[in-house]
């Protein structure tokens, strides 16, 4: 099984942005945790992050044929991106969202997502573990 | 490692209810495969259905010093029970919501959750594997 | 033919509750008539009434495979009880949304009915005899 | 007893519009019914169908002294003609909204009436039947 | 100087129509006071009735090198007709817009106007008189 | 006969103000206007200007015994100040509200008027000509 | 004088819930205040609580002929049962809300009352204190 | 391949209305606009004009059978004319909507269109050549 | 115990103004109340009426380190001025909002209130007496 | 004449992407049916994809000077991107916004467009098709 | 050059009114430091403050002749005052707005700005250097 | 001290872009005025302009470290771009906002920001000199 990993914008400052809220565990460290969910569950990640629509669109677009399950963290795009939402409905491979915190406790702008109705689901507030639980999700769906 | 399991109104006709929504497997499969969940992770569960907005809060409320996690599927009492959202505030015990359908796939109204905010986090779209998520979850708060 | 009929809140301070709007008729009077009504047209009648969401729903979820129509004055329930309109969408059996009372000239909040989209048909303003048009039309559907 | 029956804008489009939204009897069929119905309910009817709001507003008009009750099913003209609404509250005659389909199980702009708080009541979902219900709702009161 | 006096939907429904809110005048009252008002401020008037949104339309495009002003009150098409608002917006004659009532003072629906801003003003309040007022502005702007 | 005139804020800058929407006629044009006008009606006007919201106030209660009507031109308290609307309603003077301007035409803040609801009509959109009409209007009253 | 207190879902938890917010004086504690008060002015009073909608729906129906009063804080439900807010209508007794905290300051949602409208007042933001000034406000009706 | 051309409301005004909008030419130079491009498509058109909502309502019932596609230009009753938009549903001619000037960059109320959703298709902004447009886009569909 | 009383625009015109609703007694005889009160409570109170925003906001800044407390009745100023809710914010003086009606019995824009949000807490619904609330609970606040 | 054809992100999935919606042409064929487009129009067409909200106005900027015309379907961007609205107002060059599908008989988000304002006009629902209109308006546009 | 200083409601209780926001300077502060700004950049000012709308009305009106610019820092009215807003409209001298604090960063209603519009910018965010950053503003406008 | 300036998409077309309002001045008029006020106010800048999104986030990111302060005109990313507010949010860096036009006296979009709120301030409408006004106001803090 073949997962591509899509994280959005500024999660490259993870450790460094609003630690208070996001935590002091940089992107890197998000990197390995991934890393190591993906070798337990035996599941081949690739992994990209980006700070562009347009890229994110692209690598989405890519997928088709190379991968088995997208996990995408969308960051701000969540809340507006219709142009990634249409991506992630234009190709037929299914797609976990996820947050690392809890949008339902946050800005009300954050609790409506335009790219989840493209998704198979998502899940919301469980910091990088939520990526072990995207994962499983993928795996569990090929059962 | 003990956890709270509480079904809202409505789930116990799994099976029966709109099955081209929630699929064809009953509560009762639904019982057994959280069971199985909790038996893998190596977690006490104890699990409820109710149609009642009161005694879902009842049990919410004893659930204080007997369990160290809920899982709650609040239904239709998701989008309007701010009663249920006060229990959840009012004991300190993690509470993870769990729906069976990605409610950003369906109507506007599914979308809001009152409930949501006063839990770590939300999984949604997985179906009767969401459960295994959320206890997973739990599981991980305590490492 | 075997019809269920539920009356929601407050349905039994007939005569007492705002009798400018409600008329001074009680609720066994109402009881009454809609036992005459059964027997003109036929119908075997069980009627119950209950302040509880829950018990709504309890009875509705119950009358599968016991009842062939369902007349339901989901009061109150009805502007925000989505829990109530599942459970009508999870039997299979047809059921009829009454009112008292023209809901359409009264407060704005009555105009929008969440329990309505999951009946066959809606009847508003003719005080008890709207229980008659509603065991009609059961009737009707039959033939 | 004599009542008026109007019928909106389409409805003699009846058998040819939208069938598996209104089925597949004609405008025809329709009057058939309805002269059965009150037949039936020894009713004198006199029915009429028009495309034209002013012309639905002329026919309400004209029918004080004429008639003792109006059975309407405006048609499109339910959810903005103001001046169907008025010409309603102009006349004294008790009058009945009919619509053929649920209007809750439909669109939104379906949901609200201007001419229903105009009307003793509204009758919705019971297709040809309603005309029944209407009539005999206007019989009733007259007893 | 001559003007065109446009009544629109229900306005002949005068003295028979919520006589509390209209009054008991009829509409031949309303045609007697307007051609004495008329008479005193020497303007010639021409006055129409019409149920008919078309119709009314008809009459503004036709005034066009007949009439010196119009006064027009829309009735309940006040609220929702852009294709009067529109007539009144493609010919060049300076129009005036009267209600009887306070549309301030009642729902707010009848607060809005489509069709005053294609007018020179609006005058509400009034009963008859305001057709008074009516003719002595448009009689005014001429000096 | 005698009537209160009372303008509102920046009134007294006609003449300077926005001359484009206002016209190039001063403060002191109007009231010679309005005194002429008096005089044609044999009314007594008394004509007070104030930017001041409480003095408007203190004005319209110190109105009850001494005079007939008001006229009043509340300026941009139209739109919000509910207190100046509660002076209207707290004395049962007859009340006009009168505006130089079409504020159909204008902004869509300006359509709506929180005072006017209290007084007996408004008139909008005939400049100084609309104070003839408001004075007109009270001495119709009167007949 | 009798009087009826009805606490609403989740008081019982005071002390234990959010205690920045409802301080950390308990249920019981709360009662203990409310017997003192209540002695202090010579009131009889039953004191319920209930998490429970239909449960305080029973119990106020059931209030006729032996309360003089009820003193309600209908907590969560306050915002939403529309049901309560009926059978406080259905039901003659002079009827207080009291709310611990000041609502106004909290939530945009808690700022709406349905129940409200059905009391003669209410009193919010006065703690355990609040409970006095019902009393004495209705032992003051009684006057 | 033959077209019915319906032109709504104050169309029969260009070249006096607003004509710094709409432009100088007349009706009259439409319709021979329209003969000329119908001429060099080779399609057999019937062009009507109508201020009347049910005439238009009329004319598209009674297309049935006798034409192979409409273009309608619905004037103001794009905005709130669902008796229109029904119509257009309930006959099986495909329709294109035609609008002379860009919608988009005018008033608010304008964006939207209730007659839209029944056409194939929307034009707007291309003055007389969006008929040509609209012509060519039925003939094309033929292909 | 010194406390500052502030009454807003049009509390003057007790007895006067709707006395329907806001009862026949007048100014001074609320002030007598209030007196009566004050010296039950032993409270020193110092009382202001003025129907000036600007007045009420002076008088509030002034209170500092001559006041315990402030009760005030903002008036039709509760629903906008932000302004004496800043002014309530700068003071650091316990402040009581006092309504004389139950505002959520009436109009709907009477339901918020800007400046409640400043104060500890808010009475409405029991005329006079709510000014003997307020004084006890300011009193109350002492101990 | 030259022209610059402009298509948005996900335009290169068409004849993958929801297929029951746009089709099973691909955008090869697309790209094959807009050159003979612009060959039998005598037009010399430069078509671009971009998934880039920058690039797409990159390539508008660049625009100036080398092109007579701009054909551009935003794709999701037409309902946010004000960005690209704001570079299309920045050139001089006449532009026509097209989309393939209806976008009114489609999601609500898709009624708006944000882009649509600083073009000529809007074309919808043609399919490829609309390529060819929006060709012959630009086309007509030089006559 | 001459510039007009104007600070509204609660400015003068800078230092004492909520200090984590606006800082511990008091009014002197800031009138030394405005003083110090005009000095270096040779302005002359005259600085008010005060409560009321209608005496900043006043002082604006008064401004024309004698002042070459206008800085209002309008407090609460900023949101409200319409009043204020067609006074700075109604004088031909360029103003600029300030604020002391991020209006964008903090409540909702503080966004928008009523008064806004009518200057020729706003500045917030920079606290007592605001006023030099809108000195400098009006001095470059000068050159 | 380092200011990193960046302008958002379009402002390289100053001077050529509706210059009517942005004015004549282009963009390299536009970055010799701001070297110009840097060297004046002796601060090192570094100025930026693109029309990417993700671009404007990738420099904001990189300034950490390299810069004492941010100056941003965003252009129309200020109205959606969350991920740019985000970018904001996760630098340590002051940020100061800057638009050429008052935005307040513009569209109704252009009144919100959603990166203003992740900025010290906030300073429109002073053309070119906002540039200058914003150095200066960093400099400030810097003191």
């Amino acid at each position: 099984m073949k997962v591509l990993i899509l994280n959005g914008p500024n999660l490259n400052m993870l450790g460094i942005r609003e630690t208070e809220i996001y935590g002091k565990k940089s992107y890197d460290d998000l990197i390995d945790k991934i890393n190591g969910y993906a070798k337990e569950l035996k599941i081949d990640v690739k992994i990209y992050q980006s700070n562009s629509e347009s890229e994110i669109i692209d690598i989405i677009q890519k997928a088709i044929g190379s991968f088995d399950g997208i996990i995408i963290n969308p960051g701000a795009y969540t809340h507006y991106s219709y142009a990634i939402a249409h991506a992630l409905a234009a190709v037929s491979i299914p797609a976990v969202e996820v947050h690392l915190t809890n949008v339902f406790a946050r800005d009300n702008f954050r609790h409506e997502s335009v790219t989840a109705p493209k998704c198979i689901g998502q899940i919301c507030g469980f910091s990088f573990f939520g990526y072990y639980m995207a994962l499983s999700a993928l795996k569990n769906l090929e059962v």
